[in-house]
């Protein structure tokens, strides 16, 4: 496992639903928010360092355990690290806790291919792939 | 005042806050819905009709009064009129409605600018102005 | 496998990203309109069905494909059945294609718990029961 | 005007539109982000201080004018200040700049309601209100 990146925000009442809890689609878009502080925290940004090289890195599986609800201004906290690497893929792994009580209340991963913008998926290129390995 | 477009569709779980109701930015997305009806029930298509051929409209300016709420599964109706032209920019009128009880739940307008692909404002071409003004 | 509800609609441009497609999270979003429409379509409404009997369905697990994506104004068609039953927990399935060249776009399922008001876990009510092994 | 609250983020991939830039509703959001600020920077929470004694702040008219464009990973800062009082409902004014070029992208209101749990539009208590005025 590389190294772990921490981000820690309030709740958004966007962010809630009916049921009072924050809706489940929401803790993917947690996610993203980890993937990119995972660049921002390294003087890094997901769209100078991938996007305007030309290349894409979309989601092509992702999958959620939800164990415990957030709630409107509660601070929470999400881990983002890379969890696997294949030469043209990779796999992000995350976990959102209560910032003050530390519960898990989501753990998840996301896979990635490693696209180009003629839509082929093509091999990471080195300075990357070795970004990722830290 | 133009014709008027309608749209009827059930409220998601994701439009709903923890205060029970529908999320108030909600209502632009749905005012978005309303522009889109505009151009699919008259078998056109903003990206095709307007993107496409190098304009964008993007919205300089919104205005929303919340007269009501509206809860999961209920069904609104969006009601969608072109309320003023100007040469180089145009407001849109909305009203959405209660689909069954027929209450007014949100009344509000955007405005919109006609923007090439440099970034300048231009003309409407006349045959979009004309589609407008039907 | 029960009977499959589809339910088919525009792409809205609030449900787009940067990259010019559908950003993921909302496929989770059209998964939940599955659902709803699951029950509307048959004279019934998840909240005065479930909720308003004291009953919940949370999301306690996600998984999600991305196989192909979806653009602005394009007609999408989702596709929602109930694919595994226990006597505390059940697993709903989706497709979602393309409506017009029924190309696969994302596939995947919700796992959810029936947990009651005090937020324990119990046994489904016959009727409900009945009414997804349709 | 009493004081400005600021609170600086960056820009989310989900917030972003096919257009490449944020998409307008979720200014509004931002907004309410700036609301929540407002209360967590003085260790104050609107669900805790307003809502958990009976009270309700919905937002019933918002206005918003979009003087340029957001992109995903830019800082954004938002500028928070309660504007305008009356007895039983009050006015809230927002900025938001790109938080390292100054340029201002959108500046709104929203006006809110003091509601009780009856639905009743009551006068705002005293303590609430020398809250705004500081």
């Amino acid at each position: 496992m590389t190294k772990v990146i921490e981000t820690t925000f309030h709740v958004r009442y966007a962010e809630t639903d009916a049921s009072g809890v924050v809706y489940h689609a929401n803790y993917l878009v947690w996610f993203e928010h980890g993937r990119g502080e995972w660049f921002w925290q390294q003087e890094r940004d997901y769209h100078r360092d991938v996007e305007a090289r030309g290349l894409n890195w979309p989601v092509v599986e992702v999958s959620a355990r939800y164990l415990a609800p957030a709630r409107y201004g509660e601070l929470v906290t999400v881990r983002t690290w890379f969890k696997e690497m294949q030469s043209r893929a990779f796999t992000i792994g995350y976990e959102i806790v209560n910032a003050e009580t530390k519960q898990v209340l989501c753990t998840g991963w996301t896979k990635h291919l490693n696209v180009n913008n003629e839509g082929r998926v093509v091999a990471i290129p080195d300075d990357l792939r070795a970004m990722m390995a830290e």
